[in-house]
């Protein structure tokens, strides 16, 4: 039975009233911090604040417009590796990134920036920087689904990861209190169990039908590989991007770095080791690299020390090339769960690395390493949890990872139930992986013609010979 | 008649004389200024300056290397799309701009940095992104002209270019006393109507002779998208770049940030209604999405509020998109205008949408919203201008849109007609759009080969058959 | 003889030794330094530091940035213009980076930043910066080598001009107190002579057997030009990233971004010149452009003028393409030196001419120009050197030029040497430039269904015909 891929309402129609809708809670809702008001000056003032340069903005701004590079050409051309879903790689992970990060900035904002003298939520560029990093669990997910859902899917995906994150973020910064800066667990290892089990929701028994498209060409290896060293030259950046100003910022680039760098290695020995010849694959380049950004993102504002970091990038690197050596086919056949992009190898076990290091790190943190100082700084121990000891952090670090798979198996459970109706336009099994069902494509008319000029060449011969 | 596209005395000439024009200027001309001077320890302590971190160097760099990063791959890779003048679109773009960020060091210095004491032009950061701003414009003209103008053709196009826009942005900026932060009127308004004149000037009317070249092919597409993200991404560094230090530069942030997710999602609206089964087209996706960042150039530092950036992205976003649909056929067919890349819908709309809602945005601001002194701070109401009203501000920024328009058509009507003298090795009607005409193209040979070993076969099952 | 190309064993081999041997080196010697500690905030008390602004990592973080990505996009993307080596152009760029940095680390620590007391290396932003400086030597000798050369190769030459950096660095820039910022001569000197001498001494006399594989295919053309550009753009960044905060760092930036536009232009202008018809070659545009910001690598900190810089770039963009246009043909044919990338032009003229434009500048500095205090922290004329006079360092940086060369060659000799034992399992000269030796290529199925069909057509028409 053919599927309707017709979307002329459906996707105009989602886009519409969202983005309006989107316009009217923004109204209600978001102002300006006293950072990015007009009033700033008189704030400087009453706080006795020096100089423009202590306005958030200085110091988080590179590091902003790093991460926001990661989002769109980072994740988007990640995705451009399929011979013939370049479109949809790139282009639906700009429409669900651009919907995501206003719709983040609100649920976010309700969870922990509201203002409780005016119901208002006032945003500055840390408020972006979160929003980037909240849609970024979404693109983790649409990774599974790539080239198996339609537009439409992937909007209601992304409304919904997005309020799913919200929540897990607030339970597991606000309420556990962990630490979490560069998102092991609030975002990759939620987003990634989030897409798996949509994916495993929908999962599809005939896509051998659209096998000959899964795979790549030559220069859509090329062009992923843009995707795969922007995200990897940055993710220092994401890593350290709301850390804490001064020394965390500056530890949790070292320590993301020297992970990323280990990782390189141990991706490149694996994926030789497993092949005939020794010859490199490129699906394991362009992924397992990055696996020791993802695993060092709850530990990147410790003292792991950097020997310590470069162990946590050589096991990320490891996992991450025999995820997708053993794992993914694995999965496809025994679990029925299908991922495209194989983001159960980058982010899922890479995430829970993370988490668990996290765990650890925290445990073993002392005053005679962190310094007394250093410490209350590093974990916040103030406040509510002013006398919390760091064995006690350890056992909350470990529950956040917990509830971050918990949110991504029954959030992705739900999501995947709605986006099941046969209602959203996606293509048949034996259409998925394919361009031209969401895009208008021109098929190539070069290279027919051509062809036609051959066979004329080749009667024009026949007729002489 | 054949046309001479002979450029081997002409292109090397033109780069040399120029460029030695430029070494001789730059030599009388321009100096380091007190921040980018070996004196700036002395000038420090002169002005009680308690750090380095004061040098407005560390204020704007990041902002400059993003603007950079448009200038020479966004604006170069948008240019890539079609099929057979990629070379052109990203090398001439590259060729231009970097002449023309000199002679903008030159022109905008004379007008608004010349030193009353010493004749020198003081150049630093801020300079350079000046530079890059207003070869921008130049830029934007070359996309309307894209695939039909030759290498010298195009140095003539930035040589005049740039000097219109800095009398332009002398008459917009300091005698009106406009503000426009992120160059709406004074970088797309001008650099659209230049092109679009001079496009008009140099109108073909057997243009269709060269129509199977103007088009693209998938690949060709997917290069495009990295110029669009890179612009997509770094707009906000762009409208923020000059903006004031502390909550200028943030305003403008957040603001541009939503302007352009917001046009994201009309334009896939818009895309997706106006074609059967809702298929999207990627002329639109790389174009369209960026109408909000344009829109967003003038009130980008006001306190236009978190919403109406999202109300200025919508509109522009479907204005752009509707542009691409209707208004670039007709303007071909009725009015003569080819326009390559759209740039009427891309950077005119868009752009005077943006100095209209200044103009309004300006004549509505009060001291409730911005506070006393962040009014005077917003629009420098200080010196000659110190009792200005809002009201008139927002008078003289819509006169400050006239300007830029008519600046743009007359300059463009003048300089259309000097390109369209017959000694600048233009193609010929029928060679447009192809890089075989001034690159050293590889002509598959490859592909030829195969082509040629298929024929031989063919022969051979001939005999055999 | 066919060769052994098979690296299964040898290339993991060394990934994994040499990755776990970083990792207890760094569990020895590294640790962070105090501005990336947990003590930074007591550190901060103890030196009266009043904001965490002052950290290091706010003045170099930005620049580091761009430094990373002209390493690993830069760099890499610069070498897939190869129609069939463009995995191992970026692929292979990425693990010897990944693996030289931290090499680097460790070199550059024991010799520049050993803690007497503790006999730990610790570090902060800037020696990440130094070690994708140090990186950046190997990855020239790289563009010697292209194609030639296994993995395994590639790893031996990174580990051994990592070493040869650091002792040549120390040198220079500790010894005889030569300054450096951009590394003219540390850098591009260095690494160009060090991969020319193991080219020369590689010789591959057999090579014309993989001619058909030398060469570009339209794409890959485009493809390179992402290089191109990222390591264009953030050239100022490059020269300016360990600069003296302030001045220092705002001069270089000036400088380096003037002699990249000039030597635009006349690379344009030389590579027209030199073709029939004046057709522009895409190897001079993606390569010769740059050499400006080569050049200027040495001077980029001194008061060379804004002239100065234009009249830099203005030369080496025409030695450079001259270079191209002869230099590589008769290198190739006469000195048996095969040098894939053309770094000899790129590298090592334009990297002797900053040299020596580095000299010139330091030995006619004068405290008229400079200032007093401005002509002693230029030149750090403190300590051991406080008495050193501009003629005598204008010697002193001459003789780093000569330290520069001469490691190269010597070491070039040498490690060339190691490498051509028959280990390594480097390809047959008949198989170089393919991808298809090192990486698992999807051959192009598609096309050959393609033919496949059209010959069954062609079958099909003779027997109708």
């Amino acid at each position: 039975m053919a599927k309707n891929t017709n979307i002329r309402i459906s996707l105009p129609a989602v886009c519409f009233v969202w983005q309006i809708a989107m316009i009217i809670l923004f109204g209600v809702f978001i102002r300006y911090d006293e950072e990015s008001d007009t009033h700033w000056i008189e704030h400087r003032r009453k706080k006795n604040i020096s100089t423009n340069l202590e306005n958030d903005f200085y110091y988080r701004y590179p590091s902003f417009q790093d991460v926001h590079v990661m989002i769109f050409v980072g994740f988007g051309f990640l995705m451009t590796f399929l011979k013939r879903y370049s479109f949809g790689g790139v282009g639906f992970n700009f429409l669900i990134a651009a919907f995501g990060i206003q719709w983040a900035l609100l649920m976010q904002g309700w969870f922990h920036h509201l203002d409780e003298n005016d119901w208002k939520i006032k945003i500055g560029v840390e408020n972006l920087i979160n929003a980037d990093f909240c849609v970024a669990s979404c693109l983790i997910a649409y990774g599974a689904c790539l080239g198996k859902v339609s537009p439409v899917q992937l909007m209601v995906l992304t409304l919904f990861g997005v309020t799913l994150f919200a929540v897990e973020e607030y339970i597991i910064l606000e309420l556990l209190h962990a630490k979490d800066a560069g998102g092991s667990m609030v975002i990759h290892t939620f987003g990634a169990y989030y897409g798996l089990t949509i994916s495993w929701v929908l999962y599809r028994p005939l896509l051998s039908q659209s096998r000959h498209l899964q795979g790549s060409v030559y220069h859509s290896d090329v062009f992923a590989m843009i995707g795969t060293l922007f995200l990897w030259m940055y993710w220092p950046s994401f890593n350290s991007a709301i850390a804490d100003h001064g020394d965390g910022q500056h530890r949790a680039v070292i320590n993301t770095y020297l992970a990323l760098a280990s990782s390189v290695l141990t991706t490149f020995a694996i994926s030789s080791i497993s092949q005939n010849n020794g010859k490199l694959d490129m699906v394991h380049i362009q992924n397992a690299t990055l696996a020791g950004g993802v695993a060092m993102g709850t530990a990147s504002e410790f003292m792991i020390t950097p020997y310590g970091s470069l162990i946590v990038g050589f096991c990320s690197g490891i996992v991450s090339t025999f995820g997708y050596l053993f794992l993914t086919p694995f999965m496809e056949k025994t679990l029925k769960i299908q991922d495209t992009c194989g983001i159960h190898n980058l982010h899922a076990m890479p995430g829970v690395i993370g988490g668990i290091v996290g765990a650890i790190t925290a445990a073993s943190a002392s005053e005679s390493v962190y310094g007394q100082e250093g410490l209350i700084n590093t974990f916040d121990f103030k406040d509510a949890v002013a006398n919390r000891t760091v064995n006690i952090q350890g056992g909350y670090q470990a529950a956040g990872l917990f509830v971050a798979i918990a949110f991504g198996l029954v959030g992705g459970a739900l999501v995947g139930g709605i986006l099941k109706l046969p209602i959203w336009g996606d293509p048949a099994d034996a259409n998925c992986f394919d361009d031209d069902v969401y895009w208008e494509v021109v098929v190539l008319k070069g290279s027919y013609d051509a062809i036609l000029k051959i066979i004329i060449l080749c009667i024009w011969c026949n007729r002489i010979c």
